[in-house]
């Protein structure tokens, strides 16, 4: 395992990837407490809300307000997702560190999800790049389907490395790599990265998994192989739920920590203080942790879930 | 990855390691279907039952009678745990195919798990081993704590080699390695079978992962680098709670077989029928899967958990 990252970044999406999938409402309050609880475990990249339509996004409707409250301080970066000019005009307004944006790597999920091709995707975020320009922000891009896609089935490597070209020849500064319905097996994770890493410095991408089948952890662990240092988690697993048929959150934070700590790569997170956020907004929720780490730590500390 | 085996065996240890640590007590009837729906899923090495003290192990106090009633092909071979002279006597009126004895990496563990220490355990299996020799009745050799020790913290891989060697000696044929609490990492997993492996044939080795903090594919990704190509685990991820705070169950046999599929490793297993032997035996359960691919599949094809 010798290309392992001494050291590696959590993009903690938990705030926003995982929320919006949660059916709970969470009050502002409420997810202040918890990004303040994930500051205080030490994440330094915090996805705090998004600028969509409220009528899309319920959960987000709030971001403004959130990014008005946050915890502000020099050591960590608060993000939201801006989808097009005007959730960038009102990202900016509310004061964000830096945006992101979103675009597939599958033709049929483009047009399902967002109601037009992929290029058409792309044009719409040229107003997002020269407002972050000018505003001096930097820019994220999240590709989906990199694995798979719910209509096309499995996605070419070739289709990923095209999309996130065109994003990083906008203006993006990383790209991370969402296995959205969380299909993808190592050797997939492998493939795919083989054929990216090519064409794109390792240190632009990032791995954004989710849980659906369970090779998340193991799918992380071949992009470390690889020499990806930049993961992308929610904590406790938030967005998906350990008892529902077809729980499908985010890899959750406190396993990707549990693993990186026991493999002596630096990542910052103090597990016990991430379970203590954790713990607070899934009281919220209308079921338990997905995490199997936060589980078991909750556990070996007598509390009850 | 070009360590990695064409092909893998899988051990099903749910009717036993799984169903042993369930709090409900499952009727012999359930558990025969169970393993009727096992044989049919395509698991060619099947853990049946364990001829221990019913004082002990309630659950498996029916082993006798499942083993009359087997669905018995030539196929599939069907194990029993034998902790003794007696248990073994009982395991081949039983019929058993094959036996298997159960020691510990580490001393604490196994003074307060069978009161004595490591050495008095394997004086024990001696008439076990006799008695395999002359029914000419193979004996698989599992080793506890390979990772970490609940009284003790990290075990030594050169306490593992040990006790491992010290069976391979007395007659197993293969050692199953058993992160019995969930803790190690690949990392560790990693150092544990380099150690190893310098010293005993990899076909000799098996792994044998509790899922208690989400490592337990990553670690076997890991061993599977290594050239490790038995993986013990268990239907739905039995012996495991996916809302309790503690779950500690085997690794489930559909993540990995999952993780194998799409890493194009022939495995033998049919995932579907898999998940429909899984699901007839959580209907009688009072707690839903921990396995991650058996809901998500469950959800595909319409079911509801």
């Amino acid at each position: 395992m010798s290309n392992l990252p001494a050291q590696v970044s959590i993009v903690e999406v938990g705030a926003r990837d995982g929320l919006q999938n949660e059916a709970s409402l969470i009050t502002t309050g409420t997810k202040l407490r918890f990004i303040e609880g994930l500051v205080r475990a030490g994440l330094t990249r915090i996805e705090a809300g998004s600028f969509v339509s409220p009528k899309w996004v319920p959960q987000m409707a709030d971001s403004a307000d959130i990014f008005a409250e946050l915890p502000r301080n020099a050591n960590c970066t608060f993000s939201a997702l801006t989808p097009n000019e005007k959730g960038m005009l009102a990202a900016i307004a509310a004061g964000v560190d830096e945006v992101a944006v979103f675009a597939s790597a599958s033709e049929s999920f483009s047009r399902r999800n967002i109601n037009c091709s992929i290029t058409e995707s792309l044009a719409r975020f040229e107003p997002v790049f020269a407002l972050a320009k000018s505003h001096n922000l930097k820019v994220r891009g999240y590709v989906s389907c990199v694995m798979g896609c719910p209509y096309e089935g499995p996605i070419a490597p070739e289709a990923v490395l095209k999309v996130s070209q065109q994003l990083l020849a906008m203006g993006c500064y990383e790209i991370s790599l969402g296995d959205t319905i969380g299909t993808g097996t190592p050797g997939q994770t492998l493939t795919l990265l083989n054929t990216l890493i090519t064409d794109i410095p390792v240190n632009q991408l990032a791995v954004h998994f989710h849980d659906t089948y369970g090779q998340a952890l193991a799918n992380i662990l071949v992009a470390l192989q690889q020499g990806i240092s930049v993961i992308d988690s929610a904590a406790g697993g938030l967005g998906g739920c350990p008892y529902a048929a077809s729980a499908s959150g985010n890899v959750a934070t406190e396993d990707v920590v549990y693993m990186l700590n026991g493999m002596g790569i630096t990542n910052g997170v103090n597990i016990d203080a991430l379970v203590a956020a954790s713990a607070m907004i899934f009281n919220e929720l209308d079921h338990g942790p997905a995490s199997r780490s936060m589980r078991a730590l909750l556990a070996k500390n007598h509390a009850v879930f």
